[in-house]
């Protein structure tokens, strides 16, 4: 099933008052929109932070299946994002919509200055497949590595990646 | 401080690129703002929804000062808002948008159907201040209220709240 | 030169505080989306807009080229559009994400109840490629069909279709 | 009435199904917020603009009450928000968050580049009031105050000021 199929039976059911929540086969379809993926692009020009995003992806990714992936950054300053109201996503949008990546991983701040971060895992239209969040840094006080490792490692564990 | 002003500091910090990640000022003024929340609306018409959220935050939120909080629930058909890229984020905006809340609950999918699900805590102008996440519920398949609680627990938590 | 390739370099001048204004080529780009768009969806479940909307739209690209398009309606209900911020937009996305259309048109409110009408064309990420306003049904008194028609060919018309 | 109960119920209509179109008191309303509006934030940071905007706002809202309205600019290069899906909403999001504003004007791009620009008028929690677009600058070939002008009337008489 396409996910704009997928989509579209999810939204009659919302309309028609009879959606119980997530199935397993759209939990499915996104894991194999992920594991499927041949161009990946990550949302960052910041080297350090892209090297550890490529790094788990290709281990997590790679050991799925065979390694033919092209995992890339952008070269803008993404920071622009973090004058709207939700950075992370609009991080994503930019890598969406200047290059023709099968998923984009965006990490940056929730909301407001102070919301702490979040990771997002998004499709080739800019779609929200999955996500992971963890607190403002003053708080967690972990080096960016380790947050960012841990970040998309549970955003792929939520929908039963590794 | 006000919010706009921290927000505004903050905006001028990227511009110049010299910000250094989120400040603790700024996560006290995000928990002051919900501490000190008179009136908070929950963007749900569903009763037990509604109650779980509410006995959690009068029993964090009423224990930290004294107990004149209103907390109410909206009377629409907020599963409109699966028909859009952010479900959880627009049943906020709807809650914003028909009340003078100080501040917003609200739970709903992240993105696409099989996404899961996700809280969001927003303030009177609809700007996410804290949020939360659970794996879709066929994959988690813990019961409606135990999912809620830990989520709103974890929102706080996150934001140094209990 | 693809509509990716022409978003990024524009981004790259506002980064670099040295855009002026639209490009001819990028207006000219946009055209072409339009103008070559073999799929096109139109965001609503009501027959009679479809038809005034399919009638001008083949009438107008026919000319420009042969006539192998197809214009197609969705069928589901979009009034739930109406519970968000921008109703147009958020109907837009709804097409988008549950087709493949090569472009869609939109119409709905432009913002609160009162603002008035808005038409958006979309490309297949759900970007915004031109629009056009009517003012509220109350003021300008005019009957369905003529508004769709006018925002129709005001929307081609002002990236130079027509 | 206030607007968020006149949204409250326009949302109702839409759920049941019986909304027939904006009403004259939804259009009046959003003809009050504007010319009640004591403290004006104008989205941009370049006094050229700022000056053309102010100008016509005290010409046209002063005649219609006393003169006690105050108009400013913010001084954040708010083009960042080019690098947005929308950048106008965006802007005018900006502006929202960091002030106290009872209405926004925010003026810039209506989607991909290429797209010509919009004007929006928002209220305090970022609401969309009002609107109007103009064709590509290099369509139209005409100047900014010009243009700015134009946009700003137009915006203004379709809900009936002026």
């Amino acid at each position: 099933m396409k996910i704009e199929d997928s989509i579209k039976r999810a939204y009659e059911e919302s309309c028609h008052g009879n959606r119980m929540g997530d199935k397993k086969e759209e939990v499915e379809l996104i894991r194999q929109t992920i594991l499927n993926a041949k161009n990946i692009v990550i949302a960052t020009n910041n080297p350090k932070k892209f090297k550890v995003v490529k790094d788990i992806l290709l281990e997590i990714l790679d050991k799925e299946k065979n390694n033919n992936i092209s995992v890339s950054k952008i070269d803008l300053h993404t920071e622009v994002s973090d004058l709207t109201r939700m950075p992370v996503l609009n991080k994503g949008l930019i890598a969406v919509d200047i290059s023709n990546a099968d998923i984009v991983i965006a990490r940056g701040r929730l909301g407001v200055p102070g919301s702490g971060s979040m990771l997002l895992i998004m499709d080739n239209k800019g779609r929200i497949l999955t996500g992971s969040l963890s607190p403002p840094s003053v708080i967690h006080k972990r080096n960016i590595e380790d947050t960012v490792k841990s970040e998309l490692i549970d955003a792929l564990k939520r929908i039963g990646i590794r």
